[in-house]
């Protein structure tokens, strides 16, 4: 047998009391494949067919805020697979990230009968969605396999790289969820195509971040192509390289540490104050990709203030977060739940708060003394002044 | 960089469908301890506090099903540590084991900010807290490593031994849940001191369960120690060895298919037509262990109709059965639900029915093929004869 096992006295206890120890080994193999593959609904590619054993069922969840467009080319080209396909509509966003929605698909996984093993659904939205029905896919019946597609660009280079799912609970952002690998990720710019102008640039804030905070020829990449964005949506050549590039950094980062056993991670840079531009209560719909954005400049303030960060390079930012798009009317919340969300943070990185500030463009260093007053004064310049000199 | 990145031409789609394939590893490492520790809460012993590294502070999920007696000398244990133990008192049994036991938990977690890292909590309880507790810590900010301590024998011999977790949504039996390795088993025979003796006979079951499938000298264990089981409650020397070898046989089929690779196990003896006896809605509670046993009795009926197993070991699994206190009184259910639990069954070994018969006492085989008048008569010798022969 496997295990070792061993009947032994206890060293420090009485003779009567004997124990016995099985040791088991709980590892895993296994990997998974990141897949640029567009056209993806051409008919003559079979990418989207290429996993599962189950002849003419797909099950497939939709982020509903997917142009219809988009939902009718999909159901083409099933029709002409000949693949009989259970469509699942669900609503992606931040909003909807959460436990009713992932009981809702589990019990449409359920009724479907979805194959254990050979027949992974596959996940079709943005970031939000991705992680919903992830979560969904990586609970029923203790896990089956699935395929993600992300319709976004911050599904794109952000939520369909890693392994990570989860859904919010409350105001605590992904506070359940799990590590689980996707079987396989299938890209295609061509989604990009019916973005609204906020959702390019909420996708350009994480490769932002990936620039700011580990690789200087990635954020020199987006400074270059930032005029064209918005017209060519990174779906020309350089839109590809930035795109690929920015999916290398990631990945650099993640493999070595992909279940996160390792709490300093660089790839958290912009993801300590967020939560509290994006959960606001108010009613008012901050995206992602806009909260880390500010929470990005937030960093380099605090950074800058300390003569972490040079202030050549805390204007280079502002400068390229707003020619990226992104909004620089920073809401005006109390400097308290900035700080709040800080000590959530620190909560989540086992007591630590192993913030990453970035040290210069390309590279950051990570500090656990952030003082409350610190911040406010940092967030209070965010505010009043840093996108306005 | 780790992964395996490259760029080329797609081979059968135009040039311009360019395409780019990373492969990314997921693999883990990962290995339990289940240790005998017994007596655990004796002040002497420090097993209760060997993991964790926050000092003075462990979150401990009880059973409320356990004794108060227990509950007061756990309390007494942590005083004299001088450990601030938070007591979270959650409902155990089969009805307990929901989603929403689960977010409760979860919210006492975050309430608690239980540390990702360094503070497993301990779970504490029969097989269904261990499950549905294990469920929360693995979900909590994506898994926190957890401590179980069964206090039932059932929880000893099956639920604390491997990487499962999960609860029931609505009358599906673990339809959601994870493979989550805990930190650490604890065992103590002494809490089977205040067992009422229908628990001990449950957990029997899944001895007996082990004995049949993959162990026939577990079997003549069993039978030779019968009739001592209800006044030792199988806390003497000769107890020991029966739980120590039921282990061993469990590692055995556990550890080399531990995340399920293959659906065909033989551990799933006596747990494909249980649930039309466990999940019934008529307000009856049939133990788990007494649902397992109804099943290998009802599946050796269906092997012996088959030729495969020997009349002689039908009628000694039967009489064993009866002497370990299990229930010979068959729920008068339709036989359409037995028949409707392989099907379910069926889904969740992945489409084929897998379903293991005793070949003969110590050995099973596989079978794909059970028809529902098949099972409709064996169900009906079951209740109407088999017992009472």
């Amino acid at each position: 047998m496997a295990t070792d096992s061993r009947t032994s006295a206890h060293p420090e206890l009485p003779d009567r009391w004997m124990t016995r120890r099985w040791r088991v080994s709980a590892d895993t193999e296994r990997s998974y494949e990141i897949r640029v593959a567009e056209p993806l609904l051409d008919l003559r590619n079979d990418a989207l067919l290429s996993k599962g054993n189950v002849p003419g069922r797909r099950f497939v969840i939709i982020d509903s805020g997917i142009r219809a467009q988009w939902q009718e080319r999909l159901r083409r080209y099933f029709d002409a697979k000949e693949v009989e396909a259970r469509y699942l509509a669900v609503p992606g966003g931040e909003r909807s990230k959460n436990m009713e929605a992932v009981m809702s698909i589990v019990a449409e996984l359920r009724q479907y009968g979805v194959d254990r093993r050979n027949e992974p659904p596959i996940i079709m939205g943005g970031g939000a969605l991705l992680d919903t029905a992830g979560f969904a896919a990586s609970i029923y019946r203790r896990g089956v396999p699935f395929i993600r597609v992300p319709t976004t660009l911050l599904g794109y280079v952000d939520a369909s790289v890693g392994v990570k799912t989860g859904v919010n609970v409350g105001s605590s952002k992904n506070l359940v969820g799990t590590f689980n690998a996707p079987e396989l990720v299938l890209l295609d710019r061509e989604f990009f195509g019916s973005l609204a102008p906020g959702e390019i640039a909420s996708g350009l804030a994480e490769v932002l971040k990936l620039g700011l905070g580990c690789d200087a020829a990635l954020f020199r990449m987006l400074d270059a192509g930032a005029p064209a964005f918005a017209s060519t949506r990174l779906r020309d050549a350089d839109g590809f390289k930035i795109l690929a590039r920015a999916i290398d950094v990631m990945l650099d980062q993640l493999q070595p540490n992909i279940y996160e056993s390792d709490l300093s991670r660089p790839v958290d840079l912009g993801h300590t104050f967020s939560q509290a531009f994006e959960m606001l209560d108010d009613g008012s719909r901050v995206r992602h990709g806009e909260a880390v954005a500010f929470d990005l400049n937030l960093s380099a303030i605090i950074s800058a203030r300390r003569d972490i960060l040079g202030v050549d390079e805390l204007r280079e930012l502002a400068d390229l977060t707003r020619r990226l798009g992104l909004s620089t009317a920073v809401p005006d919340i109390e400097p308290q739940v900035v700080w709040e969300s800080l000590i959530e943070r620190t909560q989540h990185r086992a007591g630590g708060q192993r913030t990453p500030l970035p040290r210069r463009i390309g590279d950051c260093v990570f500090v656990n003394d952030l003082a409350r007053q610190e911040i406010c004064d940092a967030f209070e310049e965010l505010r009043d002044s840093h996108f306005h000199r």
